[in-house]
């Protein structure tokens, strides 16, 4: 039998720009210093080496060494450059103004193309309180996607509140990967801020193949916060232990929902994936913003409104490692998809899981957070430290030419 | 029975920059002046409006009103300014070399994702004498696709030969529409050059939906030149009239093929898709550089290598139009796909029906070419005329997020 805890408290805070939620009645907010959103955000980007100035918005600026010198002189070379301006027209050849220009429209073109470029920070849901910081360069081990919140930079693990109505049982999900994109992205469990960052294998970036018919995942792929399927737990279900990450999610919603965003989601059921031995429980879901999020409400409805999506999950989790050259993986329950309520019970018990973590002295995964009570609290100083000492956005890499292959597999 | 003609005569020229191939003993070769082909490149892109200046190559710089008087007076200011750099070094703000180079950076990277962006002139066949022009803006009704060949300008229809290797039998086809994108991209049968447009459904730009488990297309998809479904035939097969257009293709290897690349393929099948009462041959081919293409030579071969895909290809064409609110197409031969002698005898038919189509004195469609004996001689300069008149390559429009969304259809 799952052991489950009571359900629980509802959020008693008041204050909007509060994100964190209590997590029991010993885990209390710890709330931080109320300040100006706006100029906390700018004076985190600043310390963070993330200009705001609007010329600079580019995503993919690399930073030079050069750089310190350039600001101390803007002033003075932008007054002598606009003098000559004054005087001769911008050049076509190195106009600076069209230029810039040319390069936020580029991005911004090239920013909804999650398989090739960067989130270029858009949020598919707009109006959520989180913002997304890239660091570093899309494609390499260096690439990683920080959140922040209205306060400054929050872990998407610790930090951001598992229910967004528990009465209702509304959850927040983070988005690891995008619909139809191939780069294996994770929360870095290990990492202060537990970024998100792509997952390696022998020191190189993972990407999934694609598997006839599909291209890459084939939802938006993601984790609840403030989960964790413990390695010493053997599951009752499937008699085999906890994958030490957060929980895993598939959302089935229309929308490609970008790398970072946090996604109020219904839960509607679950599969228990056997990867590698590991119970890797696979909740599906579907954002509340969906159109069709109010017809759905269980794993039933999923088959009658999204014909076919069930199965080809199934065979996606079965064969997806193939290309790798790993087996066929299993799935507990004769690959049934267990219904709405059991996926419930089994984040109640992953989140009574991650409550046991963060309070332990010498957890084997980083657990800072800003959660009251957490054996690690969060030192903000530290954490914008630990943001600005990573590579600044570069340039993505370019993708693997696989990205574009398709596997064909023939299951017996 | 299918009426055919005698096979096609092997080319006879030995010119290598040659590209135009007879269509038969009336029909030969005009010789075009023979003129360095680079230098007739670039005063063509002169002419088109198309700069060859590094800084420009971006492939997205709309043209402004200011353009020539930059033009004229790059020399002083480009001076005047780097008389100010040398004194005050570049100010990050408006660093014009740095920001040029993230443009030309950000736009390879944007490059490849055919769904939201342009081609950038970059071909899958790097080897191919073949280069695109792309004008107007991806995703408007302004949007075109010119092929240059090594002496100018050709039509894609006309122009470049059918055959490869005809004792091979390796034919050319023009890709319209790479695999996994949702733009309807045609040969623009009734322009001049017959570039390659967006067709339109009542004043808009055409897109296909995304149909579970399928993304936009899942071929490359184009057609073969010098080829026409005659209007006025009725085929003894299907009974049905042709579709007015050059027979249409499938391509099914593992590359992502981009707009306007010409490929040489082998022929492996046909389905005969009678789309809205029109018969609308779709052959399957593999590009000779696939690296399954010498496995493949026949359709019994396409199940055993790509399973599942004659399956999914057949379904694909009976329901795409579904929802735009049409109904299910009928394929004939109860969906069965034809081997690849049937193939090449409908794709023989259709180049005589193309050979007469050339000659007519009053075709319904735009038959100028540069073939020998054509009714209607391609004229360089009134073609050069005609694509500086198109409007330059702008910013993609951004594409409409339905694009996005899967659709799920049931069949009975």
């Amino acid at each position: 039998m799952v052991v489950l805890t009571a359900a629980e408290q509802p959020t008693t805070s008041t204050s909007t720009i509060d994100t964190i939620s209590p997590v029991n009645e010993a885990l209390h907010i710890r709330r931080r210093p109320t300040i100006n959103a706006t100029t906390s955000t700018t004076e985190v980007q600043k310390s963070a080496g993330l200009s705001s100035s609007p010329s600079e918005m580019a995503p993919s600026c690399p930073r030079t060494g050069r750089r310190r010198r350039r600001v101390m002189l803007v002033g003075t070379g932008a007054a002598a450059i606009l003098f000559v301006i004054a005087f001769f027209g911008f050049p076509t050849a190195v106009s600076p103004r069209a230029i810039a220009a040319e390069s936020r429209r580029a991005s911004s073109t090239a920013a909804f193309d999650l398989n090739r470029g960067t989130n270029n920070n858009k949020m598919a849901n707009g109006d959520s309180q989180y913002q997304v910081v890239e660091r570093g360069s899309l494609f390499t081990l260096d690439y990683r996607v920080f959140i922040k919140g209205p306060n400054g930079f929050v872990s998407p693990w610790h930090d951001i509140p598992l229910f967004v109505d528990e009465a209702k049982k509304i959850y927040n999900m983070v988005v690891e990967i995008p619909r139809w994109t191939n780069a294996k992205m994770e929360m870095a469990t290990k990492e202060p801020l537990t970024p998100i960052k792509q997952d390696e294998k022998k020191g190189v970036p993972r990407f999934v193949h694609n598997i006839f018919p599909h291209r890459g995942y084939i939802w938006n792929y993601g984790a609840l916060p403030q989960t964790w399927e413990d390695p010493s737990h053997k599951d009752v279900n499937t008699n085999a232990n906890g994958d030490n990450d957060p929980i895993d999610v598939i959302e089935i919603g229309s929308a490609v929902q970008p790398r970072g965003a946090v996604v109020p989601v219904k839960i509607l059921g679950t599969l228990a994936l056997l990867d590698e031995g590991e119970t890797d429980w696979k909740l599906v879901a579907i954002s509340t913003a969906d159109p069709l999020a109010d017809k759905v409400n269980n794993i039933a409805d999923v088959e009658a409104n999204f014909p076919g999506l069930l199965k080809a999950t199934e065979e996606w989790f079965r064969i997806y490692k193939i290309p790798a050259g790993k087996p066929v993986n299993e799935i507990a329950f004769n690959g049934e998809f267990k219904d709405a309520d059991f996926a419930h019970n089994i984040i109640a018990e992953t989140h009574e899981f991650w409550k046991a973590l963060i309070k332990e002295d010498k957890p084997k995964l980083n657990t800072e957070t800003h959660v009251e009570g957490a054996a690690h609290p969060a030192k903000d100083d530290a954490w914008n430290k630990a943001v600005e000492a990573t590579p600044a956005l570069g340039e993505p890499k370019a993708a693997p030419a696989e990205n574009d292959k398709w596997h064909f597999i023939k299951l017996p």
